[in-house]
């Protein structure tokens, strides 16, 4: 693998928009550019390509197509209040896609620098339409999937074919994630047990399509999401695509922040998850305070198994203190309760979700600094000309 | 649903090759022709046309793209001794197909008859290149699948958009499967315990892509196939896509033909499982005698789980009297070995299984009448200048 042709930003071709394209700033759904590289197993990664966002062609047996060979990536790209676009932690999707690509047989050996300046091009040639004010964003979704042929058994396990491409849609999440702060608010879930959404030995804890799609139906009307459980025990995993946590009070007056571990690959090991694990471990722990007042001094994050009879015990004793999912899409939600086995289980809000949520928030708009350069800042891209011009021209 | 526009067969578009195609018996690889049908939630399906194969087109956040919603089927179309095309228990087929879109949120209300219809003309244009010989055919790819966007969570699962369509290629699984019988013949699988295929709960009796390409990357060189393995108790599932059965004497005397039962939903409902079971229980039971000579009279079908163990305990005791593989693509194939935990096990060889591949292929090609009507006769379609024409013109 390592001598095929590497993943190049510098030979990226470039072709703007043609001056016939108004941009409309508000009014654009999805971002108007694409990212696409190629990649075969014969000469590796081919010339990276930005240019007007159009529909992909697949030979009606590609591996995508017939056997679900496709791993993606949420990230989200924000713009300041000084104009200036941040990405979170890109490095650490790059290198979960990385990750996701090799339980499918996919390319997964690149320099995660050129494909961050790829990607940084590609959101400075959105900067127009990225929106600015809090909980809006360009959503980016970098996609990796066999384009050959990848019928019947094959010998190998390896793609002979495949394209990594970058779509962008604006404000993914707004809308169904209504304000869920303060009492009686917050998202309302439906604890499943007919579709188990993963388990050990599974694909649970890589970002593939294959883990969503065959879990769509599962969700009822008149809930945000599912609850996945899994186990005689009922325990919780994910709900929807999202990590879930609870906050209990602890016997030794500690606040725990218990979230399922991944230690048996049944949860995606979700960007949020992390970022919340190293910022309240860090200010327990007394190494780095968390960003914002407002978190006590006695708390420790706990990973381990959350059986549902855990959650409805400690509502009836008090010790439950709230519950929240985190990811790119919802950043963090408050879950105001749950439907399990027939009963409605109402959880108490807790102010300590919305100050995660705006320190995460304010950490990714480049408004709170966590001191661990968590917010990359897009440089600005000066392309002469590259908008409104009618001929392709190779950007070096 | 049932208000929408139906699966109409005679409202298929038909747009014959150009003269310059010429037909190369022996030389294709693939059917020329490809039937694609819309559908949206809108108008339900829409037109069917039969066209060149060519490629796909998707938004880059097609629902099939993103979250694999997609499910197929695999069927055989085979030329008799007289030249006419045979099609095997194809309604078995479209249900299996109309179980599989249900689980992911495609349209799956079609009159199987219109269906049929469509897939006969289909095939009857690709009649001069399905080969005659045995074990070869022409291959039949059903493919259903999201076209539009499957972004994000959707507050319903239903697909707004999808596309039904059918590619052929020829002789699928020739090759990988050499001759399989006599002493010490048969595929070697690999016991695979890392991956874990399916789960109670999960998608294993669907026919998902989803479940295809997540464990692509199991099967080790050397080996045809993976044997699937899952609980404390390494139960056996399917190998490679396959359904797998073992032969085993019973102490009252009779020979048992033992699988995995469909009760847990780990394993494909597979039409050539159904069609053996039906054999040869008819045959023991003495319901309808077993079509082809050698059959022992006292023989059973038993649906169970298969340990590991039992298999190793059964070699040691001399109970273990053969083991194969059955599906669309190998129709039925010996399993000669298993790797297991760093063991080589060798499988007996057993006449009965090529007794079964003979009688199984036989009523495929015509040959063999089991009296139960499986083999569907295609009927000529003799469209006046089907070849050759360069106009497109609607077929009624």
């Amino acid at each position: 693998m390592s001598s095929l042709g590497p993943l190049k930003a510098s030979s990226l071709y470039f072709t703007p928009l043609p001056p016939s394209h108004v941009v409309q700033p508000g009014k654009e759904t999805h971002g108007r550019y694409m990212l696409t590289i190629p990649w075969n197993r014969v000469s590796g990664w081919g010339q990276p390509k930005i240019a007007a966002r159009q529909d992909l062609t697949f030979d009606p047996l590609a591996g995508v197509l017939q056997y679900a060979v496709t791993c993606f990536e949420g990230m989200k790209c924000y713009k300041t209040d000084k104009g200036d676009l941040r990405l979170f932690r890109p490095n650490k999707n790059f290198d979960r896609l990385k990750r996701s690509a090799a339980r499918l047989g996919l390319p997964h050996d690149w320099d995660n620098d050129e494909l961050l300046e790829l990607f940084a091009k590609l959101v400075a040639l959105e900067a127009p339409i990225v929106p600015d004010t809090d909980g809006s964003s360009l959503y980016l979704r970098p996609t990796l999937l066999e384009t050959s042929e990848g019928f019947g058994i094959k010998e190998d396990a390896y793609a002979a074919e495949a394209l990594l491409y970058v779509a962008t849609t604006l404000n993914l999440g707004q809308g169904l994630y209504p304000s869920s702060d303060g009492e009686g608010k917050g998202i309302k879930l439906d604890a499943c047990k007919e579709y188990i959404r993963a388990w050990p030995g599974g694909t649970g804890s890589y970002k593939l399509g294959a883990n969503y799609g065959t879990v769509n139906i599962a969700k009822k009307p008149g809930y945000a999401m599912s609850l996945w459980l899994h186990g005689q025990e009922d325990f919780i995993s994910e709900a929807g695509g999202m990590n879930v946590w609870i906050i209990k009070q602890a016997a030794d007056g500690f606040l725990e922040f218990v979230t399922m571990g991944l230690e048996n690959g049944i949860v995606l090991p979700g960007v949020t998850r992390e970022s919340i694990i190293e910022l309240i471990t860090d200010h327990g722990e007394g190494k780095k305070d968390f960003p914002l007042d407002g978190m006590p001094k006695k708390v420790r994050v706990v990973q381990r198994d959350i059986p549902m009879s855990e959650i409805i015990e400690s509502l009836a004793d008090g010790t439950m203190k709230g519950m929240f999912g985190c990811g790119t899409g919802v950043v963090v939600v408050t879950v105001g309760g749950i439907q399990y086995q027939g009963k409605q289980h109402t959880i108490p809000s807790n102010p300590l979700i919305k100050l995660l949520r705006d320190t995460v928030t304010g950490i990714q708009r480049g408004k709170v600094d966590e001191g661990r350069g968590w917010s990359f800042k897009v440089p600005e891209w000066n392309v002469e000309g590259k908008e409104g011009q009618d001929e392709e021209r190779v950007v070096v």
